[in-house]
């Protein structure tokens, strides 16, 4: 069916044009128009997910939408900041009305829980991909960075890591999970990953540095090691697997993705042992299992791994787009 | 070659971390941080080029970053913003360091001439395409909008119609120019159009609306018809062209060009009698011709025509990516 670019976005996309108060101009016009809070610095990011390559073309829009978001949210959460809009520029091979519906209906609702308002875009003719650009708020000098880590601070997680990638393989008819409620658990896991948003907000003023695990522990953790010039030893013992991630997942594999399955969202931070007792309280909370991994160490250089307590060499990286394998 | 994702965006994009002063953060962590200046809006747009779509694949990448930055200065142009910042979503079938050096040597020649910065962005493979964001600057309350356009105000636009189109034919091969400056001026007002910031800038006290003609005048001005809620006559005489393109292109091949063909980026906006006479002090001096072509009508509906003094039909239509032909 013929459907103009101006009519398809002010169909699906111009639904909510005055849910936040800073927001002067939503969609509509060349540009919005934002009146920012007073006193807050503005935290923004963009992610770019490109179909076939950060997910499987056939996926469901409404998990799609749901995860474009979340992988922009975490980014939100990586720094500590509350999130507010985003825009999104959708390239579609083709205008598909049912597709465009479940998308939207998924994104706005998405939207409206995290009190954030859709404010511009951009809609063209191409291989299925999307930007996204999401912007946050802080307060002054609290950003969580990923520079500042000093030797000694504990390395903490979120949640449990592997979760992602073995969703993935079992969409990919990689992995066979026979429990149907373990199975749905870990392509939840895949499909609608939880941006650590509340977790952000809570560490802001305990943690030393911190950053979402996109690409996995190690490829992410190298670049806190890296901005914050230190070392750390990570006990693989302790990396925090969910029940159905045991159960089904081997060991060897089970570490693997762990370590750079990647696009688990969970935050890795560190935390100086001042302000250990005071985690368990702004995030004991929350609902979600947060697991000390291992420590910062001024006398090592990149990353080093223990198990059972002896030195252990492993040579995998996390995911990288451009890199050979 | 072999080269990561990580230091490919370190090698081409992080060059410049502290020309503004409202960056607290550039690229290199999750996300950018932004000390907004105070009482002052907020302008963000987003545009997306497709290759083969926005630009045709070979475009040298020098034209490309051109072109891609003056697309979205013109969306800030069209509020009267002033730039400051931009983000970069950049996805590349393959790693081509040569094609990467021109693109972003270009770039941030453009940026550094706007004063701006490029504050964050990502770097994915898949086929040619980039989201470009951006962010300006204007005084609370004084952003020019659609929707301000009053029965009797005159219709302006900057410099002059159709070359864009021109430019493109010439690319393509339909349009043959034997005079080489001339095909030389129409090349580049496709290749590499100059986004009317001052104009914006001059304009956002005395427009009543404004738009940027990206689609073409008859698309792009029926936004401003649309959102004012008014009607249009256009004086088909009036519409400015180029020496160049009036040399080279048949009367009503450039009719059809300056009123549909798109992608000219000049500016298009109403002003009420009384800033007249101001609006020559405010943007005569910008070296750039303007020119009035119409007014604003309470008792017409949408855009009508008049050549020699009578009315005339078109209809043809602005540009439309998911419009069928």
């Amino acid at each position: 069916m013929a459907c103009g670019e101006f009519s398809l976005i002010a169909r699906y996309f111009d639904r909510v044009r005055n849910s936040r108060r800073d927001v002067e101009t939503g969609i509509g016009d060349d540009c919005a128009l934002l009146n920012v809070i007073e006193k807050q610095t503005l935290a923004i990011s963009v992610d770019t997910l490109v179909a076939g390559n950060h997910f499987l073309p056939e996926i469901d829009p409404a998990d799609l939408a749901c995860k474009a978001l979340a992988v922009n949210l975490s980014d939100l959460a990586a720094v500590g900041a509350d999130p507010a809009w985003m825009t999104l520029a959708l390239t579609l091979p083709e205008v598909d009305e049912s597709w465009l519906e479940k998308f939207s209906d998924s994104l706005f609702e998405q939207l409206s829980y995290y009190d954030m308002q859709l404010i511009g875009g951009d809609t063209t003719r191409g291989p299925l991909s999307m930007t996204i650009g999401i912007h946050g708020y802080v307060p002054p000098g609290r950003a969580m960075k990923r520079s500042g880590a000093k030797p000694g601070d504990w390395i903490y997680v979120t949640g449990t890591l592997g979760d992602s990638a073995a969703g993935l393989a079992i969409l990919q008819q990689r992995l066979s999970v026979s429990d149907k409620a373990d199975a749905e658990s870990l392509l939840k896991r895949h499909l609608r990953p939880t941006p650590r948003v509340l977790h952000g907000q809570a560490l802001r003023s305990l943690a030393s540095s911190a950053i979402d695990l996109s690409d996995g522990l190690i490829s992410d953790l190298a670049h806190i090691l890296k901005a914050s010039q230190c070392g750390a030893r990570i006990d693989l013992d302790a990396l925090p697997f969910s029940a159905a991630f045991s159960r089904h997942v081997e060991p060897e594999q089970a570490l693997r993705w762990a370590l750079s399955g990647g696009e688990d969202y969970e935050l890795c931070f560190t935390v100086p042992e001042l302000n250990r007792g005071a985690l368990d309280v702004a995030i004991g909370q929350l609902g979600v299992p947060f697991t000390c991994i291992g420590q910062i160490s001024a006398d090592v250089e990149g990353l080093h791994f223990t198990r059972s307590g002896k030195a252990v060499t492993l040579d995998w990286k996390g995911y990288d787009h451009f890199a050979e394998s």
